[in-house]
């Protein structure tokens, strides 16, 4: 007997994982929250029947969303991460010892308490003292913060459909503006340019960020367990250049290891294929 | 009723793609061939059950692998394609007007003619007058061919089990390197380092193109079709450095639209995670 977890990328794609176990299953007020063991990805956790975060390859989504802007800006201290409720984010942004101030605002406590128990690889860090978690509405927390409060915000977010759609705003995107430091970051991640439905939310999150922030750039990762794998990651800021500004050296003065990240794949992962840039030069 | 066709990418991950219509179905001297329809790919090509070229992404994979050796040296006039019994990767060369020579040897003709019957998106320039069809073995071809023969080698094989075995051997890779010119660039699919099985033959190529040639490196790009999507070239010269001896400028002079490949691309594809960096020094 074989239990297969299959995620449809598509009408027409399918993406399977052999499970080995099911050994979580609940619904929270927000969304349907499961824990998958496998062979091949490990652990994974998924949210109304999309895969989430996996033992295997969270890694390069975690690198990329956190040491890109870091090596930016190498001197943020308060970073505000919206969603991200299995902890990986935060996990990788305490690895960074001046960092003084991780606020954490995630709507589903369901996500937490599950990856805590489940995938503690991703959520060991999240009772480190300079994280505070909120579990509250990104959007309402950011509209309520105080201007120039913090130096990055991360909005590790699920797709824009159900409790990330208000994520995906003007009215978010504009409040993250007013919150930003003057040297500040919004990094988000900002869907796929391979399927249709994906290409289209990557295109309305650009169009939006460009209108609002002075700096708006898209970069990319390899994520085979997100639809086509192509992932993508938006870059906004209130003037540092994602390249010209980094600061490649201090950042690597760190001595952080990484799996994924390291500072040419920074400037490589700027550089993407002429469809891609077409898509965002039209994006409405 | 549904129809799907089903790859297996590791024991525990599968590909599922819809399937309209099953229009082809032959087994050669080598292998199976099958040509499936599909509302998401178009239509798509399978060898011995594992997707080799469809309409909706083979422009990644066929400018990813002629038109980076062609910015590198723009100059070249001779090429060989070892594989690539779909055509695409003719179809891109047949784009520059200076090039005199194209030898494509192919160890099936039944994938010539499948492909040419069922995706001339792809095949479509196999009747260029400077075309040389052989349906031969690629190994045999260039153990007797002349020394510096060719300006540019392109290995465009399946995986190294079956008919493509021989075109991962260092017997091969060698008489690849006596029958290139002294300004020539043997470029290969190399495989993808995300699942293990793949992983172990990646490592294995780059080992041996690194023993044999003076200049051996590896780029990227993001083939939403192939196993995990992360799928990887090899680069090797008797010299030429892919990047500091580009030419880049004389390559856009060419004006040619494509769909995946640009020069600064073309830089990044080459900023590899530092997980696969690691794989590729410890490659034996």
């Amino acid at each position: 007997m074989e239990f297969w977890y299959t995620e449809e990328w598509t009408e027409n794609i399918r993406f399977g994982v052999k499970v080995t176990q099911h050994v979580y299953h609940q619904h929270s007020d927000f969304q349907q929250v499961d824990v998958f063991k496998s062979e091949e990805l490990g652990t994974f956790l998924t949210l109304d029947g999309l895969m989430m975060v996996n033992e295997k390859d969270e890694f390069v989504y975690h690198d990329m969303i956190v040491h890109t802007p870091m090596a930016v800006n190498p001197n943020i201290k308060k970073v505000l991460v919206i969603g991200g409720g299995d902890g990986g984010t935060v996990r990788e942004l305490t690895r960074y010892p001046h960092i003084e101030q991780i606020d954490m605002v995630e709507i589903d406590e369901l996500v937490v308490r599950a990856s805590q128990e489940w995938i503690p690889q991703c959520a060991s860090q999240l009772d480190d003292s300079r994280v505070n978690l909120y579990f509250e509405d990104g959007v309402a927390f950011c509209a309520q913060a105080k201007n120039a409060t913090y130096d990055l915000i991360i909005v590790d977010s699920t797709d824009p459909i159900g409790p990330g759609e208000g994520l995906f705003t003007t009215a978010f995107y504009t409040d993250c503006h007013r919150i930003l430091s003057e040297q500040g970051i919004l990094v988000n991640q900002n869907e796929s340019p391979y399927f249709a439905h994906n290409a289209k939310e990557m295109q309305r999150a650009h169009a939006k960020l460009q209108t609002i922030f002075q700096v708006s750039r898209v970069y990319q990762a390899h994520i085979p367990t997100y639809p086509s794998g192509h992932w993508l990651f938006g870059f906004a800021s209130k003037g540092l250049d994602p390249i010209q500004d980094a600061k490649f050296a201090q950042w690597n003065e760190f001595g952080l290891q990484t799996k994924y990240y390291n500072t040419d794949l920074h400037v490589g992962s700027f550089a993407l294929p002429t469809y891609v840039l077409e898509m965002l030069a039209n994006a409405k």
